[in-house]
């Protein structure tokens, strides 16, 4: 145990106040297994804000909108740092590690984006530990177990569904047939998703995660912006009906995967996902870490994805293992110089081709498929019901993606083929 | 980093060559995240076992059959029990803690039976850390989970797959529609099942799991011996039959679940499990343990249940957190003498009833329901094919263990039944 914890908190709304009653209503129980953490400082921007008043009544907890009135308090030994964005909060936490305050976040963007900068903050202030449990699928502790569980393992994969409002549309469009633009419309007005939703719908916010785990599992900083990143917006309920020819469903994921003993492809996209597959299982608006590893084989992290208390718990797993001394160091696991970026990995593929019906389209596709190396596994083709628009699927052999996007790039050329080929791994 | 480990290893065998191996395969990374584990001695019964000579080729590691060249060893700081049983591995992991050595142990017997003697040697020893994340579902890191990830939040329920060979068993049952005494004898002729199978057909190796992950989750050591322990003898194929009509499968479950603020149930039994559930979907050797608490509202934890490397890792696993100084204490979390074992929990429950088919049968069930209080959801039955032989299954509403037994033991008494119903929980 390292102590008394006196926290100061950056933002109080949902996280925070869900983080706030944790600690107040488990008071007893943390402190019976050695953590004794109090929230002294908040600092928020509306100081007056109805619900933090509420919040905060009965406790002699200190609010200011001054973020030096905790930054520069020598008493504050922990910033929790719950605002989101990567200016104020960058400007926050650089300056508490500096002051050598252990921080806790859940600010996947700035990890993601500033890992380097933030380990070279970490390693000339020894002391300070880092805890980010809450920054990936909020209730999953992923983080601490791809800390603490597989030290001894060599991973080959890591793919999960992190984000919970598309996994929602994609379960209501496969579930009851319903279109992008319907379960979209429905997400919004049941408050799931943003009004505009192009953080979650084009991959955005899985970007920023699997680059966090990337670089716990493989040792590797990906800058987020250089993930491949192909969001939902073009699924169509066609692609639910292939995909069920195929025994398998539509995810969205974020992917890491060993491509060689020194490489890993990470990316984002939609992939199929055979039902069998445990990532196949879970719908609606959870979250599923799978790890695929020498020594455990396969392993799967179920959970929430987010919501008050799922994410403030692992935000409080944060102070009690700082409590009781048990952060693992280095935050974002060992860096391993000699392992490379290869984004052109190989796999099977699946593609949709959106044409008019007419003669020779197969031979037309088999033949860009042959000029570039590509061997067809399987070509599915659901009855045609409007001659004008018809979908044709074509499944690949273990092909690149570089092979698979000049196929596409060709076949997008084609007087008959109405848009760029949409193409999805099958995992 | 509490300095370098040098390892005692007692047993190795499968799991023991393993660790073995991952340490020597990992050494540089081991290293590179502040782990310096050596296994210095093993002890075995022969030490002159060809596989034991092989795999330490090249080692400087000791080999004796006598436990005191380990124990009494001051330059040894860990000893790993890998032996098993709950003779020699009591006296060897007691003595271990007594000469403060750290202890890592896979032996769920052991930890079951013996958790309040270990916690009292523990607390005499308090420098000794006790890492058993590979006593209960070899590769997933469950109690490390439990101990770290759950400190502020509230339990409600554990439930878990935690035996590969029953969970094979039944999925083939399930998918193949082969007889208990099929797939029992199929195992056995894989190796999955031993010849006499009793500890895992009949529960009992769950119920050891049960018992340690109980206490982590509910505070309370509950002796093995006192579960109420169902074994999966008495499943039939009609069974699974009727559990597709209820929209479920079958699965041997370890349970504890709170039935008031201070009462928690602990029980091992088939339970009818709905295929929405995730633990529905988890087949074959796989485990799961599913987690449903107060901030998470549902985890699950997927992995391999047993197997030499799956095991190994997180024996591999506790030597890494004890090397980093991140084994959380106390062991088997914090006791709660508050909270009482109450075993005559309600639920919803399937009752199968094998009977001559007659007049009155319908009328009769209905009878003896409500004379022990039980409201009836719902009567299924499957067309008769020998009138001689009939499974009629009802399913409660809610309603205690103890009313159920009553009504199962009443209808026993019919004429017409043949055999004592068979009553399993519906999840």
């Amino acid at each position: 145990m390292s102590g008394p914890l006196r926290i100061g908190l950056f933002g109080c709304g949902t996280v925070g106040g869900g983080v706030v009653d944790i600690l107040t209503s488990r008071v007893g129980y943390l402190r019976s297994v050695g953590v004794d953490a109090t929230v002294a400082k908040v600092c928020v921007r509306n100081t007056k804000n109805p619900a933090l008043v509420a919040l905060l009544q009965g406790h002699a907890t200190t609010v200011s909108s001054n973020y030096d009135d905790i930054l520069e308090d020598p008493s504050i030994n922990c910033v929790i740092e719950l605002m989101g964005g990567v200016t104020d909060a960058k400007d926050v936490v650089f300056k508490a590690i500096a002051k050598n305050k252990h921080v806790i976040t859940a600010n996947k963007a700035l990890i993601a984006n500033f890992m380097p900068d933030i380990t070279a903050l970490l390693t000339a202030h020894p002391s300070v530990r880092f805890g980010y449990e809450a920054s990936v699928c909020g209730g999953i502790p992923i983080i601490h177990t791809l800390q603490s569980s597989y030290t001894g393992d060599g991973l080959t994969e890591i793919a999960g569904i992190m984000n919970g409002t598309t996994n929602y549309m994609l379960s209501k469009m496969e579930k009851e047939g319903a279109s992008y633009d319907a379960v979209l419309k429905e997400a919004q007005d049941l408050g799931f998703a943003e009004a505009n939703p192009s953080a979650d719908v084009d991959g955005f916010d899985v970007q920023a995660k699997i680059a966090i785990l990337a670089k716990l599992g493989f040792g590797v900083h990906v800058p987020p912006a250089t993930i491949p990143t192909t969001g939902i917006t073009r699924i169509k309920t066609v692609d639910f009906e292939y995909a069920k020819l195929m025994g398998a469903t539509i995810k969205l994921l974020g992917i890491a995967k060993a491509t060689s003993a020194d490489a890993v492809a990470v990316f984002v996209s939609p992939v199929i996902v055979p039902t069998t597959n445990v990532i196949g299982t879970v719908h609606g608006a959870s979250n599923i870490v799978n790890i695929v590893s020498a020594n455990c084989i396969n392993g799967a992290y179920v959970g929430q994805g987010a919501g008050r208390f799922p994410t403030a718990n692992s935000v409080v797993n944060d102070i009690v293992r700082l409590g009781q001394g048990v952060v693992p160091s280095p935050a974002f696991g060992s860096t391993r110089e000699q392992v490379k970026i290869e984004n052109d990995y190989a796999g099977r593929f699946y593609v949709r081709v959106r044409l008019n019906d007419g003669l020779g389209i197969v031979r037309s596709i088999g033949t860009h498929a042959e000029e570039a190396g590509i061997s067809i596994d399987s070509i599915l083709q659901l009855p045609i019901t409007d001659r004008n628009n018809v979908d044709t699927v074509v499944t690949t052999d273990v092909a690149k993606v570089s092979q698979v996007q000049r196929m596409c790039d060709a076949l997008a050329k084609l007087s008959f083929v109405q848009e760029p080929p949409l193409f999805l791994p099958i995992l």
